[in-house]
């Protein structure tokens, strides 16, 4: 191929790497593919040439991260992966206006550790943190455990850097709060899944670290009593609540099965609830304050079962418990994954009616649901008894299906890439996908950016 | 015109005014224009019928709200107007789940009212909320004195609709916090001002009413030792600080004069800090905790004036002293009005080179600040000792570019419209320019809607 050869004249052997050199299936392992290559610019400049060059040649050209994603947004059959590996630099770190502005291919904990000792934190939690990238993170818009309190990574990100189809780049970087100079091309490009450019810098917003946590595990006999704890520890604590995470039965006995060390510390209850608040204030004590919360509902017995973290080691046994939970839900690979959100007072409903459908499909089903509560966003996972394609497809268009009847997402965090692509020519508004499809052929008109991604 | 008779047919005469009976000057009154028409329509079926025959006789069109606009967004020479005030109902309004979904029509303060006796409030406070809709924030991705604590506009709105040009009619209505369905239209058409759809009605968060405020007007000396101020009370409440306005001595002066009810309650300093915190925590007193913090400034003698408000009726004379702003700024007509934003390390630096400037190009030029300081947020306003064109638009041009040599924003929270098209012309990053025409071509091939405003 004439642009590999071209590839190779700018970047050298070692940076266009192909065969088994370059990856060929995703984290799940649910998607493979064999690329063109995997090519490794350096620096801005270097992705606007591997752009102007695959845009002359017409080839389809996917951008790559940490490839932790969960939707084969990076499945690259024939076509060039363009990784940011390289592009790993801290630009600028500024404690005192709080952001940091860092290049596409830095590693989300590598962004956590920098700023870690200057009393600020990069507030994005999730289990994949240690591989996943700035850029990957922005593309799909990543959310994790922290969204109730610091919001999705759209909340995050102040200015972005954007390498568009055809080498062009796009300069939003500031790190201002007000700017209203036009079109929202920022927010337009994150959660865009690579379709619409390369991200390749940005800066991020950073919130100060809290100076203490209150961290615990309750069990809890139903969702509607969660749900109301919720309510009451956001307005005893002035919306102090940072994860609101729910971890039904079913999660703790496939915890207990695959990860015996981060088995429940007692007999599961039906709902089981980690939740954490914390304060920014110095002498307040958040573990105080939530003891008092919770009392009532101890006393009450609504809360069955209660453990608080006495330790940073004890809490951190209870988030791995939490952040195990892509690792064991794919030890299985015949399986049907989802990811929804819900208005928070349709979720009891919605859960009691997809047993009862899921069960009217297949009786021999397995439902696991870890949920980030407080966002009313489940990750919905049911694993067939029973083998075969179309069993399969007609669970995943139930499950949209009574989303969307409630109210609503088919898809709350992880993005669309090929996994919900169907379901976005079933479910989203079509005029919707008609604006989408006119803004791809705008801003990509030979249709070279993760082609196929996204638009039905 | 044969669109005015298809536009009678469909709506009647009393929704076609024409002549003295449409707008033909926008809020300010620096902008006056002839429109062929206003056309009321009562829903949203009924824009998209508009639009439909508009978009096939290439009529341009302006949408218009309260009219309150300050850049001249509204202007409508030979255009027509579509007015959304009667899109004016509350479609439903869940406390519960702290939504509210509104027509465009919806007037600020109805949506005040409407939310408040359930405990949470519509976190938008700005001068203009009287008249102001809800269309005509969204369009503007309006700020105001609460940006700090809830954010702007386009943070608190969850779904929208929205009629294109051709009158096909996008549903972007869903009422959830995590939704990763594909490219971000709502926060494209939130801030495009009217020139890529018009906003029918939209889905809005509230926030829980805060159970207590503690309300300050404070004098100091200098803006720094103000930056310091807002920091620690930030810290000292958790985040807890609701609003932090700066009101310098010139703008005292100056309501003394227009509004002399509104006078300082002491004698102006340097630096005048309108400062409010809250809680939502019953039983926490934020006066108290308030006093507390500033106690250290206070006897240092860096605060030398302070008056906390002791009763609703004080709160709102110092809210008052705030709010009066565009009014008293607009009453002498000859200005150079801006809008800028800056990194709020660089205010203090700004302000001192911004006054060399100007005192160079005019030293009989009269200088009014007034700022949503704890976003950096200034609306500069410079009135001229000399008369003359010329001389505003070099004034006009070095704040813009004071303000972008420093990492600023030339643009904070008013819009472009067509006050701010030049600046744009210099300022935004050409890349970024071409993209969102390109955006605008592919969404209004016609450019029929709001035409000439926001692009250059
Ligand atoms: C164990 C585990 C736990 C997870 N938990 C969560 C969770 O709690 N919440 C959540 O939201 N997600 C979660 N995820 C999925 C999450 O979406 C991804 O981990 C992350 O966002 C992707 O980052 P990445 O760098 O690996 O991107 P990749 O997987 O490499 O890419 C993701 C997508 O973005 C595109 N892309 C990558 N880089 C760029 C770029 N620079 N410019 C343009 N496009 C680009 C790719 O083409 C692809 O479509 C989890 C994943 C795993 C494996
Ligand atoms: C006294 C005063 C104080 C102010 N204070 C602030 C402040 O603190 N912060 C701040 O950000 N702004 C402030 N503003 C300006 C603010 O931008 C406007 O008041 C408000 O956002 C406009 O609302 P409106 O309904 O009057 O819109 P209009 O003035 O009618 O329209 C504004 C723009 O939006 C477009 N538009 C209107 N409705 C729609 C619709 N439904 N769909 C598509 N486009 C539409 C119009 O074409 C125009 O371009 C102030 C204004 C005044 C007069």
């Amino acid at each position: 191929m004439p642009i590999l050869d071209d590839l190779r004249t700018l970047f050298g052997d070692a940076h266009v790497l192909t065969g088994d050199d370059a990856p060929q299936r995703d984290w799940t392992g649910l998607y493979r593919w064999r690329p063109l290559a995997l090519v490794r610019p350096g620096t801005t400049g270097e992705v606007a040439a591997v752009m102007r060059l695959a845009h002359e040649a017409g080839a389809p050209v996917v951008p790559v991260g940490g490839n932790t994603g969960l939707n084969g947004g990076t499945s690259a059959e024939g076509a060039l992966m363009l990784s940011l590996e390289r592009l790993n630099r801290i630009r600028t770190y500024s404690p005192s206006a709080r952001t940091i502005t860092a290049e596409a291919g830095v590693v989300v904990d590598v962004l956590h550790r920098h700023v870690e000792g200057a009393g600020l934190i990069f507030p994005l939690r999730f289990g994949a943190s240690g591989s996943a990238t700035l850029g990957g993170v922005l593309s799909t818009n990543a959310g994790g455990a922290n969204v109730l309190r610091y919001g999705m990574v759209r909340d995050l990100c102040l200015g972005l850097e954007v390498v568009l189809a055809d080498g062009r780049v796009m300069n939003l970087m500031n790190a201002l709060h007000k700017d209203n100079t036009g079109y929202d091309l920022r927010d337009l490009m994150i959660g865009a899944e690579g379709t619409l450019g390369i991200i390749t810098g940005a800066v991020m917003r950073l919130e100060p670290a809290p100076v203490a946590h209150a961290t615990a595990l309750l069990g809890m006999a139903d969702l509607e009593a969660a749900l109301a704890l919720l309510n009451r520890v956001q307005a005893g604590t002035g919306g102090a609540v940072e994860a609101f995470e729910f971890m039904p039965e079913a999660y703790m006995a496939r915890l207990a099965r695959v990860k015996p060390d981060l088995a429940c510390p007692f007999a599961p209850s039906p709902v089981n609830i980690l939740l954490e608040t914390a304060t920014t204030i110095t002498g307040e004590d958040p573990v105080a304050r939530l003891e008092t919360l919770l009392l009532p509902d101890l006393e009450a017995g609504v809360i069955t079962e209660a453990v608080i973290a006495q330790s940073q080691a004890q809490r951190a046994k209870l988030w791995a418990m939490r952040e195990a939970a892509a690792e064991i839900t794919f030890t299985t690979p015949d399986l049907v994954d989802t990811d929804i959100s819900l208005p928070l007072d349709r979720l009891p409903g919605f859960v009691e009616r997809m047993a009862a459908r899921i069960g009217a499909l297949d009786p021999a089903a397995e439902i696991l649901m870890i949920a980030h509560l407080g966002d009313g966003n489940i990750h919905y996972t049911v694993y067939p008894g029973t083998s075969g394609p179309a069993l399969k497809a007609e669970m995943r268009a139930a499950i949209a299906e009574q989303t969307v009847a409630l109210g609503g997402s088919f898809s709350a965090e992880h993005g669309v890439g090929l996994s919900k692509r169907q379901t976005m020519a079933r479910h989203k508004d079509p005029v919707a996908l008609e604006v989408m499809r006119a803004i791809k052929a705008a801003l990509d008109p030979k249709g070279i950016l993760n082609p196929d991604k996204v638009l039905p």
